[in-house]
């Protein structure tokens, strides 16, 4: 990387993270659509996607990497001082790892949130373009962990939940499933959206309405979404258990559901 | 620069600029203790103020820089994925350049300034941090630019004016000088700092407020500072006038208290 990229200078640029299977890139197509809706809004010149298809499948197969992750990083290229002026076009940077990280007793346990001690703006432009501005996530991810959660969770300025620090929310009330909606702070996820049409597809309701804490409180069951962990059964917000404080059945059917359309999309 | 730095990956890091003038960085112990600070809080381990000015001397003589600007870029260092883990200590950057991003006539005629159409979040913690996470201000930037302004203005939640996007603010009223407080949402300048300090010594009172848009409207005249253009005259917002629309007597005057103090400091 140039130490004028513009990437590192001011976070001028967007990633992307997928989970690869099978030596695949899972729902590229999706994250290669955000990436470009992202660049569009900080007019970041986008490469074809065809080349960034091409170039996602050679990187896992030079690495040969059958399970783990993938980040695409698209910065606006070199250049110097605070107007958006790139001197040579974009920079793309391709990352692949082996390994998902997690550890298996997540899942059967459920994962454990905390609050973050300042809240997300959503009146913000930011909010809705995955950039490279990830201080406030990697901040929230750090006051979680010091309190031994696995994961922050943002109120927004209204003060109701909107997301987590790298993970999407959604809870079960009267049996129906909801999340917080677009404009409420959130990054709107790929896999929050495969969720949802999962869902929907086994006959489920679907709302996407604002949480209060007192609400999550109240739910039946909850859990988290993200590309690279998916469903992620949610048990404690700070101490306090989130339904009967285990992963719900729910949760564990869309778990299963999610597993068996990945399939269906990798054939 | 390494692909995993998570500068790039996170904006994981801070920077400091500085202006070059005889071959010295200007003001250097103030923006290194700035960056101290910001290492503190976003707990990345600080290299010894005694190796950062030598590198910053180096740097200068290595690339023979009599005038011109000096950015200084401190990253968590390599490490992937969201939580501040860095697997190899931090990196650190140092870039200069000859020349500064100004014209004379703008000093002249007066700096324009064009508001944000988003507002600055004063409740987050990075406001006080000059951290990698600089895109609000590029698009703060980009919009003024694109509006034949020179600068852009950033209101906070409050609806207050707090600074500009690489600026910090003053009017003058009733031979005052005001300039937003510390916790309305701003980066504390540390030519913010001098100048308050240049003005009080020269016998000017200086108080930290609220500014309102109608205030700034109301003033006898106004200014900006920051590092590398130090104060500028502003003499308009979104095109409405500023005092009498042109540089004021009070600017002028703590320009030349300004000049001298510098020379005084290099010295």
């Amino acid at each position: 990387m140039s130490a004028t990229d513009r990437g590192l200078l001011y976070g001028d640029g967007l990633f992307e993270t997928m989970r690869i299977e099978a030596g695949r890139a899972l729902y590229l197509q999706e994250h290669l659509a955000r990436l470009a809706a992202g660049a569009q809004f900080l007019q970041i010149p986008s490469l074809p996607p065809g080349d960034l298809w091409q170039a996602v499948a050679l990187t896992i197969a030079a690495n040969d990497v059958a399970e783990g992750s993938l980040r695409l990083t698209l910065t606006r290229g070199e250049g110097t001082g605070p107007d958006p002026v790139a001197e040579a076009g974009p920079t793309l940077v391709i990352n692949v790892r082996s390994g998902l990280p997690y550890r298996k007793e997540q899942y059967l346990n459920g994962f454990r949130v905390r609050l973050a001690s300042f809240r997300r703006d959503s009146s913000s432009p930011l909010c809705r373009v995955k950039s490279l501005n990830f201080l406030p996530n990697v901040l929230a991810r750090r006051e979680a962990k010091a309190a031994g959660g696995d994961e922050g969770l943002f109120l927004n300025g209204e003060g109701n939940l909107c997301e987590g620090a790298v993970s999407n929310l959604f809870l079960r009330e009267k049996g129906r499933l909801i999340t917080p909606p677009e404009d409420s702070g959130i990054l709107p996820g790929i896999t929050r959206r495969m969720v949802m049409d999962t869902a929907r597809g086994a006959g489920h309701e679907v709302l996407e309405e604002e949480i209060t804490p007192a609400r999550l409180g109240q739910a039946e069951e909850a859990f988290l979404t993200n590309s690279l962990l998916e469903i992620m059964p949610l048990v404690a917000v700070d101490e306090r258990p989130v339904g009967r404080g285990v992963p719900g059945p729910l949760t564990g059917r869309l778990m299963e559901l999610y597993r068996l359309r990945k399939g269906a999309a990798r054939r």
